[in-house]
């Protein structure tokens, strides 16, 4: 990997290469600097562009009418991003970590479909994959502190997940028994859209989460009984694990942790480290030094 | 300004004009007095009897039969309304304050679209702004000291402010998440309704909230399976945060801080004041004294 | 009315027809005694019974079938309770203020349908309101300690109510501003079901509960961008209040006051007496002895 | 039933049969060794694999192809749970007392229709019996720790019966009314679905609970206005008792039991022991001596 940057950037020096690249990681991967903020922000604006292209382009009327204009917006950001993909893969000590976590993945994925368009006419669900994108805001977000409520939420579920678990069990159990029960009850009907079990199971759901679509619906007498019952005792069922977890949430609210700075290390990428960390906590290696801006 | 009241009311001298405003006032913009009880309760009725007559105007049947009648109560309730936007105007110390407040904008939508009307044919939209003199209640009630709960309520909402923006950031990642996985799943289905991801985003709203219209619903079974999963999980994302909001609700309970008089500044029109105030704590205008009825 | 009871038992004399009186009275009023519960269960089970008369009645094809069957059910029915409220007549101390209290018209608007059938064939909606028997059942369970539960509720609800009532004025604001809102912007398409304003309001109700019928759903793109706007705000606008009255329960039940016996006041019906009350705490009347059973 | 037990095996002695027995009953109905746990998970495997069946066979398009496979595969399950079945009873000192225990109907409900099915072609209603399998996961769960959190919810149901049978009490009674009302306001308008009050009343369950399928929906202009205002009402009617339920609930948490072991009594089938227990707490038998695995 390190040959790959010599041949790119040739004329640079090993030593002058390793300050550009320290350099790169705190605009690109940190949010410290001024540099990195303005770099974070102007990236956010074009994934919400981008975002927007790839559900304009999936509205017949408007593709029909914008096609080219949409597709040069869409090359123009595709090729951006690339470029960012690559400096993210060069200023990364560790590339293959990089490459292979969860953000690196996203990052290809949101670049990829467009490439391989141009060997072969892109299908809507590959060329929807672009929607991925969103998750790149999720890492904007993550660094400059903004997920401060969400963590406390996220606490509160992994706290909670015995019962959640627990819960989906026993809510699977539930759709199943009574999909099943009006199955035998409904499927004789000739007019009844409970024509298979699985599709009885959905229609459980739908109405025990009281989406109720209205899209199968019982027509016998002891249809409708049954699934009066249903409906009054299925709201208890889900109403009251719900209250659950938000016990959990209030109770989690006192010790919620946060991290307190947006420092991230070269070499694993591990963003939570203590206030003033100098070596990351995770593999040891030295940290940039922060930078305190706002 | 006071040219143009000079100009109504020529006859009177300055110190019996000033003090025919500073009455008139009290009468309007405050609810102390018996006839500022009765200015309000009178203009509640000609609130509620022309909300009613915009709403029977807009039934075809019944616009048909009664056109006529429904014509001339509008232009009476009209003019009344634009006496008291005059009189609200003249006795107030600075009128473009009052008439770029929020409720001088309200009093004049109200007015507004029957005047229009003369000169060309109201449409639809156009009359229907009328609907916005129900704002003109809030006014009224505030006044009244019948704004108590909700006031609780607002305090909940504004303590919870960067937890709701937080979950309405994660809600929109999560529709435009599963409405898009949805498109994928569903629209190469000829009978689909999931014609393009923003309808797609619609449809996971109207999932996640369990509103369940059934104008769009899935019918290959993938799709179902995937939109049971997202019921099921949907319910607890958008349940778990609105325990939050209560928990916030609930203990701002013990710090809620109310306005204890009806008082209002003639100058700055701040409503606010403390217990037998006798200026104004933003502007230091001098405040009519409270009169103590009921 | 001393009168009427001398004319139907003419040989008893005064002391003696005081003493049935008073006894009658224990049995159908109050349920210390065991006639009381003998009574009470057979009223409870002639109700039922009664009612699911009046359900089995509306099915067409039931009717059609068992008409004269139902037909001398509903009159043996109608005369028990006739005598039943005959009876209650001639026991109660003050006959008026029965007749014209909350039961006594349930009582009579239980078996005057069937009456008035005599003359003219009775219309389907003069024949339902039998249903109201079901009030009945109220009073039952309302003597026998059953409505415990049920009175912490009505407790916290009427703690409440202050804010119930600011949040039902809140709601149908807010309905009233969004179906306008909705009518303005669906109207003009050729295909919208939002025909008129109130049609729209409705609407709005149908959306902000999350019960989504589906019978009007929006049609145009803005219509829906405007309604999933309305459905996840709408959801936090309407649970949020929930969680007060829940707390507000949850408060009220430390102190909740109970009914300690099923004494009931000859004079003025009045059920609520402290234990071993031998005076009406309304009207002074003196109170039979209660007899403990159970 | 111990001289069929030596039919079978007439090989062995009295002594040996017996340890066998007991040993049998350890891996069967407990879950602390090692050959315990296998057989539960084994079992788990065959219930889901089976319990999968089921619901293919109800697809028709599935069932059309592959009939001969999934009627193999269902032969196999069903002799591997009859041999467990007779093994169960085998093993068990009182054979009666299991087979008419709940458990014992489920495991002998599992394996029955297949067998039926030999003489009589299965019927639908009866091959979807088999779908109660289900309950059998249930029974491994229990062995196994997993239900604390489900306990929680037990307790917390059971310490709210009162209010749970009161508040399904009044369900009815508000349902029925509502029901009965929205029967007599719309059932004269030609296009309307609420042709009897039963109808009427599962339209108010679908109402009342949100769920809004929209197969029925008021038509007449009263009757949408009656319906807007059960929507908001009911909201508060169904919403306030869950609240109850879940305080329950958290209070219930502090002092929730839970079974400590998963010793079983081999007479009595009781499953919950204290810690140590060397005799059965309800028929003092004694108790195969726990091994603590994990």
């Amino acid at each position: 990997m390190r040959l790959f940057n010599r041949l790119i950037f040739p004329d640079l020096e090993k030593g002058k290469s390793s300050y550009r690249r320290s350099k790169l990681f705190e605009i690109i991967f940190e949010a410290d600097t001024k540099a990195g903020k303005v770099f974070d922000i102007s990236i956010l604006v074009l994934i919400l562009i981008s975002v927007a292209l790839v559900m304009l382009e999936s509205v017949k009327s408007v593709n029909a009418q914008f096609h080219d204009v949409l597709l040069i917006l869409e090359w123009i950001i595709t090729i951006i991003f690339s470029i960012e993909y690559l400096l993210r893969i060069y200023c990364v000590k560790n590339p293959l970590r990089y490459i292979f976590s969860f953000y690196g993945i996203i990052d290809l994925l949101s670049i990829l479909p467009s490439f391989l368009g141009i060997f072969y006419p892109p299908t809507r669900g590959l060329s929807s994959i672009r929607i991925l994108r969103l998750f790149r805001i999720v890492r904007i977000f993550n660094l400059t502190h903004f997920l401060q409520g969400g963590n406390t939420i996220l606490v509160a579920l992994y706290r909670s997940r015995a019962k959640i678990i627990m819960f989906l069990s026993f809510i699977t159990l539930v759709v199943v028994v009574i999909g099943s029960m009006m199955y035998v009850v409904e499927s004789k009907h000739p007019e009844s859209a409970f024509s298979s079990i699985p599709i009885s199971i959905y229609w459980a759901v739908v109405t025990i989460t009281t989406v109720g679509y209205g899209d199968i619906a019982p027509v016998t007498g002891f249809g409708k009984f049954l699934s009066s019952v249903v409906m009054i005792i299925g709201y208890g069922v889900i109403a009251v694990p719900t209250g659950f977890v938000t016990m959990e949430a209030i109770k989690s609210k006192k010790d919620e942790i946060l991290p307190r700075n947006t420092q991230a290390c070269e070499n694993c990428m591990d963003t939570v480290h203590a206030d003033g960390a100098k070596f990351c906590k995770s593999c040891g290696h030295k940290l940039s030094i922060e930078k305190k801006v706002e």
